[in-house]
């Protein structure tokens, strides 16, 4: 038997949304500890991976560990049907051919269950390194958002460069080239959730395609904040924490000089 | 000579949103009791019924019975040019082959008279027998707009099942199945415009089309509330009512069990 | 050397905007007395001029005339990359194949830096005889643009004529006919942007491309106001005055009578 009610259910709901576009299928692994997500998109270039730690929710059972599989269109079909306000609970029993969506209203005038068909997915789970990275980035989640979104009409690569002062983002293509420079917050500004701050120990810069930098910004509603480290030639991690009950992390490779220089 | 001015000219522009993706071609029949349209959708399934009270107009003379047929989509296109705080007259002569619109804005700085060429329709004015119904619904517009729309991503009928705790509004298709409870309101809230009342003589349950109740529902900014009024083996009536006006009303036959569990 | 800024960049967005739908290539002219832009739709039929004095921004200079040659799709997608409230800087040398666009975020935490490849426009600048014309009306550029809009779903060409009173918007096609007459302005009103004054010599009625006319009302944005000059035979006028800097003209003449008859 699984059960996790969450008060807050637009959390879901905006967890579907960043990963639906990038991933087709994959499963809910749930356990004690809570519920995670990780999935390759559909071309294998990237990877998404959620962690929603069992604390985070009102109420949380798991009797054993379940892998439930989902069709990410379908569930955030469903999901679309909760309000923002609404209280969501899921469910599953231990061998569950359906997961059960429980919607209730903020004024508890309206109740809704909904049944998914869950699906068998192979999925190798990946084991991730701990990785120390040479520098990490944290920004305001839309400042981030508008500029790989900006970026995009330039071409479709992207070198983001840091040292102590800011980061860089640049991007060349056929009708000019651009560059954004975000400079770190300093002083007193700092705690706020708009501040720039960067942690480095050496300067870093890398090179992505811009395609998929914009599909991890689709988890910009999660959070006022994105979290990105790098090092040299290791993938990227772009991190959206969610206050108070975990995160959604994306991986992405960073392309070879060759190709960059295409 | 039929000549109507309504201040509240925005009720004529959203009767006609509220028609004319349903209805394609109709008769405003003009009397001294007000004006009514009734139509049947272009599939002949749904019939539509609007009534307007001469009394809810400020000005209202209508000389001799007459009906004014129309093109919905070109009157739609029309209306769509007065704003929604214009006054609207509506004028026609005695055997008109044009329908005179004017519109006024508020501070009277502009003024806007359009001609609607007028066509002949062949309509059966259908009589619909007063009947009782053994279950009515009363609840807001925007929750069953929104209940509807939602269901619509999992199939294509939904079940109402009303008894006196609620309203079950059920579907079901390939991806899962969904229900949504609504419960009646108790007590001190009940008079409010977000209440929701069941007055019942026995439960009822029926099966429709969702697509059709979704074209209903285009009515919704008519008013903040929605009376479904149900019995067994007879057609829905879903009444949109119009403050101090009149109403706007639809009817759907119910699917018989062999359709419904197709 | 070429330097202009702007802290008002929002009006470089709001000109691109109001070109580019229009304009398919175009020269920037550079000299010190300001910016100017003048160039043909591509269907030859109406012609746009902006000018932009050089006291109007906050620093400018430039040694020597040159000319700028931009595709409008192109160099607004570059400015889509603004906010509307950074400041804008545009650069170029002397014998420039780039143009740099410098945006600024208010708060300074955030510069980005463009560069457009340039492009070589052959064009014919007109001179545009300066002309008394018999009537002019100033009116909310809000509503000019909603009547234009609103007379598209009636037909293809709109007859403006004015007299003291006031002036009227009239169109007829298919469905049927659609004027629309708006007041002048009287007494202690007449100061605010939302007036209607006429200054006229003699009533004028001239017939026009609302296709056209819909193109020009893309600059809304850039004032409240729009002036509209007109005489008998020679092309309409229509000025977006745009504070403190320039504006932007649209030139379009009017059918012949043939013509609006068809």
């Amino acid at each position: 038997m699984f059960e996790a009610r969450l008060t807050q259910g637009k959390i879901l709901k905006q967890i579907l949304e960043a990963l639906k576009d990038l991933v087709l299928d994959a499963n809910i692994d749930c356990s004690e500890e809570g519920l995670s997500i990780q999935a390759m998109d559909s071309s294998h270039v990237s990877l998404c991976a959620v962690a929603l730690r069992s604390d985070g929710f009102d109420h949380f059972r798991c009797d054993r560990n379940i892998s439930l599989g989902f069709n990410s269109a379908n569930l955030g079909k469903i999901l679309k049907c909760a309000d923002n306000t609404d209280i969501i609970t899921l469910k599953a029993e231990d061998s569950a051919d359906n997961l059960t969506l429980m919607f209730e209203s903020e004024k508890n005038d309206r109740v809704s269950d909904f049944e998914l068909k869950l699906m068998d997915i192979d999925a190798d789970h990946l084991g991730i390194p701990d990785t120390e990275y040479k520098t990490t980035i944290s920004m305001p989640s839309g400042e981030f958002q508008r500029i790989i979104r900006d970026l995009q009409v330039l071409g479709d690569t992207c070198t983001i460069a840091v040292n102590k002062d800011g980061v860089r983002f640049s991007v060349s293509g056929d009708l000019g080239t651009g560059n954004v420079l975000v400079h770190a917050t300093s002083g007193v500004d700092k705690e706020e959730d708009s501040a720039v701050t960067i942690d480095m120990e050496e300067p870093v810069e890398l090179t992505f395609a811009l395609r998929y930098l914009n599909f991890f910004t689709k988890a910009t509603s999660l959070g006022p904040t994105v979290v990105i480290s790098m090092s040299p030639d290791v993938p990227v991690v772009v991190e959206y924490p969610i206050e108070q009950i975990g995160h959604i992390k994306y991986y992405l490779a960073p392309k070879i000089d060759d190709e960059a220089e295409e």
